[in-house]
């Protein structure tokens, strides 16, 4: 029985994560904190979720004492918090031994330069850094069970590479390009104007500008073109990808390829079949359709996560079973 | 040709109006102002609402030397703002002699003393308000043709009253039951968490207490139970009512009741068949279904309007047009 | 470990309680049955419904074979069918030995009578009637457990009963006005024209005629005002129900009625506090909330469950577990 | 004044064409017919639609006599039919001499050998489908003012034509890709399972083998590769485009092929701002967007239309109006 602090629960990741670790029966929940001056501060989380009836847990502040208290009890921490914030936290519980699954984007580039671009700040943590390993599980399986500090993966990145990289070999230098469009949790719980609800309706963003496009190019090896939109629905991202393959690449290579999931639960692929959003919504599955013209060789790939799940919460339960051998 | 200004003209019942007023052949519009500390101030109506393309007017800050201007140039305002704004804003420019369309809440009640309660502000324009008339259109013709101090109606009383005021000689002191749902627009333009998209679903809200309760009980004549529920769509209300009327109460006679609409084109009443929010949205109509139990004496009746046209803009417009007799 | 066989698990409900037995560590499934004519016959339910990824079941023909195999390996059936054909079923398997878990209206009046007028037929199994109970989990726990011919009680009823039942003694002969709206999947998987997409919008529906309200009126002994609507959701119902109680109930009575659920772990009840649809779609859960007018003695009570979970298969699991004591 | 007789009003696109013209000052409705087998035979078209309440015109049957009288009183006709359908009207209207307004895919193709593999019947009107001109509003003036036959577009080209014409200088042989979410009205008015509320959710179909690619391909002189979606909203699609533009373009290049819209009202076009579908839903309008990554040379142009409309039925109104020269 592994015992975890979530960091970061009032969101709606940290809250997804904490139902999923109160649901697993080799996990135990130490805490559930906010930071010191969040309005949720005191709240049981079943009160902010009322979906969550069953998690009367309250959300404490985390204090100094309350960071004392998670290095004693906490076998691991789960941060659901703000890229600056995990960025600091991060390096504390890190370096005083615990397990950290970094649900924000603070330790997913190896090269420290990438963060004052993207980010915008400098990444002061090069040691903690150096250490870090990106937790996409089905590839990464190794990394995640040995090292201590896992940057899990971000939504667009998780549903991008799970597509794209069995492909790699048979990429040139024609760019992927990624179409993909997100439910509109993936902006977080704070009330803003463009994802009020009388605002939304299906747009791109971040065109040739998104922080996630490094992600993917730097996971993947290759440059892509990436393009997300915001969603008229809740939760799920569906990416949609065009590329151009090798010339000479058939069916059967690309089925091959694939291959690698048949031992994958949570990765389905189906051949001349596409995903809905609703199929992975609350689920922590990837599935995966793609069709191929051998004539033009151009392959359109579709992936389907749910943002809260594989995208966040699910996909960082995965790095927590499979680093304590779970 | 009139030519009017409207104030607050950023929100969703600013902008609605202003493209109602702005495709009417018999008005022009004078100008679109926002308060002087608006963020929005300086911008295009079609910048803020892409939909309205065509309509490239600037808002302009409400300045004093702007409402000057007003006081020259138009016949009149449409105030879209605030309750305690047009509290005084409706007093100026009356005593100013212009016509004054108040879409707020601020001169709805005859009797000074609901305000405390219901707006929470004490109202400080008694001989502005003793001159104040209700828009319910179809109802107020003659009054609105008179004065030029009219307050519109609030949405849900515009869909309970239109199904309620013909029934009023068949009612007894049994209370009817109003079930109202609005879409978010209801709530205005401003961020607010519970407006937020991934938090929007079906929910009662001002459960007996709702400032439209007593609106809806004094230009009725009757008390009613009153429940507003906020709706997962954008635009419209329906409100279903139940009501025991008196004893030996026949269809006929509810039909004859209803024949006061026959020539309103705006109200379409239906026997036994019942409206759909989508029905009315984008439309200035309200569309009434009723359904009569002559054994019980119960009688359920539903009102669909859109809370932006015939719950707000359009129905400012009909009294526009009434008062001016265009 | 009792095994179940579900019979028409291709619908959304069946699906929905494959899923739950599915997951339940002391049941097992003994197989998946469609109608001998459905166009889903053999195919995986996985297939049909991507989200249940991991239930790579066949929907098998139920053909008098499958029954034969049913009755000799199943502890129980599950009938998520039509009315008509649970009332053939039900009887077969009941009279086999097997205990019965109908989802359908077939078994849910006591009385043969109601079946012409609601059902549109004449109910054929006077005997095993008389044996059916009211699987209203909380409040016929011992009925569940004896009888094993149980009527898993509709969706509306059950969001409408765990409301007022409680209140019962309160009541005067001022009839409850319910309101309800629920999500599409109520309207079953077929394709129809009012459900699909474009058409659906909040809209009344079975006014003052709708089958659930003798259900309701039966169960609650008081006759009641019940009128349904069809919401823009896939999933859940919120009934607001306007009552006006006995003359001298105070908030005090009607706290301590509800107190009957303080130990049912699915049922919250929140004073002053009302909950929304999303607050219990996809969970077993009910959520009451209620607020009273001491005054004018009216209460509003709303009520949200899933349609498809605490409306039927997630009640259907609790009268499962309850009837084998597991 | 223009007579015009709408076939196939009882559909989506066939009702709002009726509803653009009704309110057309220019133009009069001759009648409004079905097939003579539809189910909305002798219904009106506001009992079918009750958004259009004033437009109170029987569906009539297209009977051979209906087909006189509209030859001897119609200055043309809009065909809003199945595209077999419109093949054999669309001959029979033009060869008595009226205008023929076809949105359906039945004359979209110069070249009869694309009618047996994307619309699967051979194309019987050879020497009709000569004189047909393609009209795609702001690019073949000329054309549609001096044929009686015109092509109007699909929803799917219009959007993505109107972004990619103006470019066409600078396309290399990179294929554009074109990732495309129409709204689900694309579908019709037909209830089908993969339609009905409960199944909508974001997925991509037709995936390199939808009709509208050979369209686009054509109108463009460039291969393309076109992903269309359905999206869970009712209208509106958005087409989002990558394409590579040739080595040396610079962003002034494309700000300059774009002027060619200035002087088209319906089109606006914005750089480094997108649209939202919700932008132009019930309008006339088409807004693009782009951004450019002079490095790389790749584009990013999304592009926005109301499938209803500029998609088909206000696309046609524009066709009839420069046709008439009104």
């Amino acid at each position: 029985m592994k015992n975890i602090a979530i960091i970061g629960a009032s969101g709606y990741t940290g809250a997804q994560i904490t139902a999923l670790i109160d649901a697993d029966a080799s996990l135990s929940i130490q805490g559930l904190y906010v930071s010191e001056n969040s309005l949720d501060k005191g709240r049981l989380l079943a009160d902010l979720y009322p979906t969550y009836q069953h998690i009367q847990i309250p959300l404490s502040p985390l204090s100094a004492a309350a960071k004392q208290t998670i290095v004693e009890q906490a076998d691991a921490v789960v941060l659901a918090t703000e890229h600056s914030v995990s960025l600091e936290l991060a390096a504390f519980f890190y370096q005083q031994g615990l397990a950290v699954f970094d649900l924000s984007g603070a330790y997913r580039f190896a090269d420290v330069e990438q963060y004052p671009k993207w980010y915008g700040f400098e990444h002061t943590q090069a040691a903690v850094l150096a250490d870090a390993v990106y937790g996409l599980a089905e590839w990464n399986h190794e990394q995640i069970a040995q090292s201590k500090m896992i940057a899990v993966p971000g939504c667009y990145p998780t549903a991008s590479l799970t597509a794209l990289k069995p492909l790699k070999p048979m990429l040139t230098d024609a760019y992927p390009v990624i179409n993909a469009v997100s439910g509109v949790t993936g902006a977080g719980r704070k009330a803003q104007l463009h994802t009020s609800f009388c605002e939304v309706s299906l747009t791109p963003y971040g065109v040739l500008g998104h922080r996630h496009q490094p992600e993917i190019a730097t996971q993947l090896g290759q440059e892509v073109i990436f393009t997300p939109h915001l969603g008229n629905f809740k939760r799920g991202i569906l990416a949609t990808i065009t590329v151009q393959l090798a010339k000479g690449t058939t069916e059967a290579d690309i089925a091959a390829a694939y291959q690698i999931y048949d031992d994958c639960p949570l990765v389905s692929v189906k051949h001349n079949q596409f995903p809905k959003v609703d199929d992975v919504v609350n689920t922590p599955n990837c599935i995966v359709g793609w069709k191929y013209d051998p004539q033009s060789n151009y392959l359109v790939v579709a992936s389907a996560i749910d943002n809260l799940m594989k995208g966040a919460a699910s996909q960082g339960l995965q790095c927590i079973k499979i680093h304590f051998g779970l």
